[in-house]
C-alpha cells in the first residue's frame, strides 16, 4: 500500500506536466524497435507450472548407447543434401544394428489408431489434415545425435528421448509459440526455432496495400533458442520480429536464419549475438537455409527468390527465381546442394476452371556459385495443395529424389542433367495430397514417410520394396535413419521409431 | 506386421483401380465441409502429460464461503449492462465483507515486479504489450461464482481457483488455441470459447482479391468448450470454422456465439447442438454477443454493423453501422444494453499525415428495439492504437460509462441523451494507450483496470479516488467484484485478488 502512495504521488505530477504536454506523442518505433534482439532472463513460466521444464537424468543414454549416432546435427535433415541416413559399423550394439521400435506420446498426442485428424468435422480431412500439423503435432522430422532423438512440436514443447528406449530424458517449452524445425545440434546446445504460419490484421491490410507483408509479427514471440542440451536448460533466445518457422543452419559456430519479416541473419551460436543481417524481403515459411562451401543458400516467398549469401559477410551474391511461381511455395521448399549444384522447387503456374485451382510443380537446378539455371522440369498438374505446397526434394550419388502434394509423386533425376530416372505415386495419397517429406538414400533403397506409411523404394527403378502402417500422418517428414532404426515425427504429436526391417524385408541390418 | 500386409492389399487394388480413374479428383469442400459440428470424444492430450486435466476437490470452496457470490454467469461482463459488481449483505462471512488478497500465477505467469513486457527489446513495448495479452495472459476479466473465480488464459489453459484462498481447483487445456474469453457458467457447465486474432496465408490473399476474409480458420481448432465446472472435466466441443474470440452469452439454455467466419450460432447449452445459423458476413474480434429482451445483440468488423436478431429464430431484425468505422473497430467492441438502448462504440476516421497514423472514437447509442441511431458522439482524436482499438461500455443507472485507448480516456455520458457528465484521463497510459476494460459501478464509486493500476472514481463527477498497483497490465479487463474483494484478469498471465479498500480509500465494507 506504500508502493501505492509514492506511485500515486509520481503519477500526479506527470499529470500535472500533461497540461502543458501535447495530448499524445508518436513513438518513433522505426528506431526503437530492432528487427532482434538477444534474451538471457526469465522466460514467461511459472514455477511448477505446466511449461516448467522436465529433466529426467536417469533416462539419459549410457556413453555405449551413444556410439554410432551423430555427433551433430547441422541442419533440417542432417545437411545440405537432405540425407539424413547414419549406417553404423558390425561392432554395433546389436540393438542399433537390428533396430528398435516405439512411438512416443508428445503432449498432444491424438490416437495413432484414429484414421481422421481431430476437427475433422467441421473443416473436412483435406484442410483439418495440415491443420493439425501446423498447430498441434510435428511438422518436420527428428534429430539424432549421441542415443538421443531430439524432437520439435507445434504443441509448443521440445522433447530429447533415449533413442533406444523411448524415455523422456527432458522436456521443455520456452514460449508460447509452434516450434516447426528439427532441432539442430551443435557443441553442448540444441537449437530451437519458433514461429507460426499466422499473420494478424494489420499484416492482412499491408498486403492488400502493398503486395508485401509479414509473417509473424506481433504474433507471440519468435526467434531462435539456445538450449543445453543434456538437460534442456534454457541458455539464451534471439528474438526476431517475422517468425523463425525455418530450421537454422549451422557452420563454424554460426546459425544462419530467415524470417517471416524478410531477414536472413548469422548469428553466434554461443551466446545468440548477432553478426549479420541481410534484408532481403519476402517471407521465410519452412525453407531452411542450407549453408555450402561458405555459402547460405535461401528461398523466400511472396517476393518469390532463391538467394545465395556470402556466409561470412551476408552479401547477397547472387538471386534467382523460378519461372510462374506461386506466392508461398519457393519459400515453402528448402534447397538441397550437393556436387555444386542448388535444387529447388515450387509450385507453379496456378490456374482455375470451375472454381477449381490446379497447379504445377517445378523443380529446377542451378549452379551453386552463379545461380544459373542448368535445367528446370515440371513434374505434373495437380489440385492446389492444402498448406505446404512442395516437396523436399534430396541428393544422394549424382541423384536428385524430390516429391510433390500437387500429384502425389516422387520422381528421380540425375542431378547434373535432370533427365526423368522414374515417377513413383504415392498409393494412399489422401484429401490433401503425399509427397512433402525428403526421402532419405540408406543401403541401397530409399525411404519416405508421406501419409500414415513409411514406404521403402528400389532407388535404381522406384518400385516398391514394402511398407509399414504407422498411423497419424507424416507431415514435411524425412524418415532418419540410424543403423536399423528409423526415426520419425508425427503430425498426430508423436514420435515414432521402428526397425528398417518392418519397412523393408529385403534390408539385413 | 500383419495389419501393414493387409494394408499393402487393400492399397494394391486401389492402386489397380486408379489405372482406369482421373489422375486427381476434387473434393467438393463447400458441401463436405460444415461450418460448425459437435464433439464428444477424445481430446488431442497425452495421459500424464503437460496438458491433462489437474483436478485438486481439496481446494473447493466450502459451502459457507460459496454464499454471496452470483450462482450464474451468462456473459463477458458478467450481463449485458457489463456491470460485473455484486455486493453482499451484513451477515455475509467477514472474508467476503472485508476482502481478501493474492495473485495466482497461471502457466505463462511472467513476474508482476517486471515493467516492461517479455519480448520488449524487439517489438518495442507498444507492440509488446498487446503481443503478451494476445498470446500469453489472460485477455478478459474472471468469473466469480459460488466461492469459486474462474478464468480462460491465452496460455491455452482454463482455470478454476478458490475465491477465497486463490488455491488452484482445477486446470485444463481441451486444445492447442488461445482462450480469450470470460468464462461462463449456467447449470453444472462452464464454458469456455477457443480462437486467436490469426489468419492464414489464404486469407491475406482472399482480403486482397476480395475485401472479405475469415479470420481463425485453418488455424488451429476453434469453438465452444463445455466443462463440468466443479471438475474441469471435458463435456462437448461446439467446433467452428472462424475463430470463437468472444465470450458467448447464455439466455434460457441457449448460447450464442459469433465466429471469424462471418457467423452467429445458437447452441443448446445442454449437448452442443447447434439451433440455428445466421450468416451476416465480416468477421467477430472481442464483440461479446448480448442478449436483452429475447433479442441477441453482435457487432462484427471488416463489413463493419452491429446486428440485431431475434433469439429464438437467428433473423436479423435490424442492422446499423457506425459512420466512418475503422476496418476491425466495430467487431473489437461489445455492445452495452440496458434500458431499451445499445451502446456501441468504434475507431473512426483513420488520417495518416507524415507516416502517423490517427484516429476518433465515436461512442453511438441506439434504439434496441428499431436500430434507430438516438445519438453519436467523438471521444478525440489520437494514435491508432495496436490490437484492441476501443473501450467496452458499461451501463449503470442511466449512464454509460466508456474508455478509449486512442486518447486514454474515460467518460460518463446520460445513457438517454448522450449529455457528457465528465472526462477522465488515464495518469499512466502507457505506449499501447489505456481505457480497453469496462468499468464497474459499486457501492457509489466506479473501478477502472488498466495499465498496472485498478482505480477508483467518483462516479458523478469523474474524480480519482484511489488507486493501487498491481504491476503487469490488464488488457481488456474489468473489475469483477463481489463483496469487498476485485477479481481480475492479468496480460501478465495471473489472477489477482485485492481488497476494495486498498484502491479506495473510501470504502467503507
Amino acid at each position: 500500500m506504500d508502493t501505492s502512495k509514492t506511485l500515486r504521488l509520481i503519477a500526479l505530477s506527470a499529470s500535472v506536466m500533461s497540461l502543458s504536454a501535447p495530448l499524445y506523442a508518436f513513438a518513433n518505433t522505426a528506431t526503437q524497435n530492432p528487427a532482434s534482439s538477444t534474451w538471457t532472463g526469465t522466460l514467461p513460466i511459472a514455477a511448477h507450472g505446466p511449461f516448467q521444464r522436465v529433466y529426467m537424468p536417469q533416462n539419459a543414454p549410457s556413453a555405449a548407447n551413444r556410439d554410432g549416432f551423430p555427433r551433430e546435427w547441422t541442419s533440417a535433415y542432417a545437411n545440405a543434401r537432405h540425407n539424413a541416413a547414419f549406417p553404423v559399423g558390425n561392432d554395433a550394439p546389436k540393438w542399433l544394428r537390428q533396430g528398435v521400435g516405439w512411438n512416443f506420446a508428445e503432449a498432444r498426442a491424438w490416437p495413432l489408431s484414429d484414421k481422421i485428424p481431430f476437427g475433422n468435422g467441421v473443416y473436412g480431412e483435406r484442410e483439418a489434415l495440415p491443420v493439425q500439423t501446423q498447430f498441434m503435432g510435428n511438422a518436420l522430422g527428428v534429430t539424432a545425435v549421441d542415443g538421443t532423438i531430439y524432437g520439435e512440436s507445434d504443441d509448443m514443447f521440445a522433447y530429447a528421448v533415449n533413442a533406444r528406449t523411448g524415455q523422456l530424458i527432458w522436456r521443455t517449452s520456452p514460449v508460447q509459440n509452434n516450434l516447426m524445425g528439427d532441432p539442430v545440434v551443435a557443441g553442448r546446445s540444441v537449437y530451437l526455432s519458433a514461429g507460426s504460419v499466422s499473420f494478424n490484421f494489420a499484416h492482412v491490410v499491408k498486403y492488400a496495400q502493398t503486395g508485401k507483408t509479414s509473417r509473424g509479427e506481433d504474433e507471440s514471440f519468435n526467434g531462435v533458442i539456445s538450449l543445453n542440451r543434456n538437460t534442456g536448460k534454457f541458455q539464451w533466445m534471439f528474438l526476431t520480429k517475422g517468425e523463425a518457422m525455418p530450421t537454422p543452419a549451422y557452420a563454424h559456430g554460426k546459425l544462419y536464419v530467415s524470417t517471416g519479416a524478410g531477414n536472413i541473419f548469422a548469428i553466434n551460436a554461443k551466446d545468440g549475438k548477432k553478426i549479420w543481417k541481410t534484408h532481403v524481403g519476402g517471407i521465410a515459411n519452412m525453407s531452411d537455409p542450407a549453408v555450402y562451401d561458405g555459402r547460405v543458400y535461401v528461398s523466400m516467398s511472396v517476393v518469390p527468390y532463391i538467394y545465395c549469401l556470402n556466409a561470412k559477410t551476408g552479401k547477397v551474391l547472387w538471386k534467382q527465381g523460378i519461372k510462374g511461381a506461386v506466392n508461398t511455395g519457393l519459400g515453402d521448399v528448402a534447397p538441397a546442394v550437393a556436387n555444386g549444384i542448388v535444387v529447388q522447387d515450387t509450385v507453379v503456374d496456378k490456374r482455375v476452371k470451375n472454381g477449381h485451382k490446379t497447379v504445377n510443380t517445378t523443380v529446377q537446378a542451378m549452379s551453386a556459385k552463379t545461380g544459373k539455371i542448368l535445367w528446370s522440369h515440371n513434374m505434373g498438374r495437380g489440385p492446389l495443395p492444402p498448406a505446404f505446397k512442395g516437396g523436399m526434394p534430396m541428393i544422394h550419388g549424382g541423384v536428385v529424389y524430390v516429391g510433390t502434394p500437387v500429384n502425389s509423386v516422387y520422381q528421380a533425376r540425375n542431378l547434373k542433367t535432370g533427365k526423368l530416372l522414374w515417377t513413383w505415386s504415392v498409393p494412399d495419397a489422401g484429401p490433401a495430397g503425399a509427397g512433402r517429406g525428403a526421402a532419405t538414400y540408406y543401403d541401397g533403397a530409399l525411404y519416405v514417410s508421406t501419409g500414415p506409411y513409411v514406404y521403402a523404394l528400389n532407388s535404381v527403378t522406384g518400385t516398391e520394396l514394402g511398407k509399414h502402417y504407422v498411423g497419424g500422418r507424416f507431415g514435411i517428414v524425412n524418415p532418419t535413419i540410424v543403423g536399423g532404426t528409423i526415426y520419425l515425427g508425427n503430425s498426430w504429436d508423436w514420435i515414432n521409431a521402428l526397425p528398417v526391417d518392418a519397412v523393408n524385408p529385403h534390408y539385413k541390418g
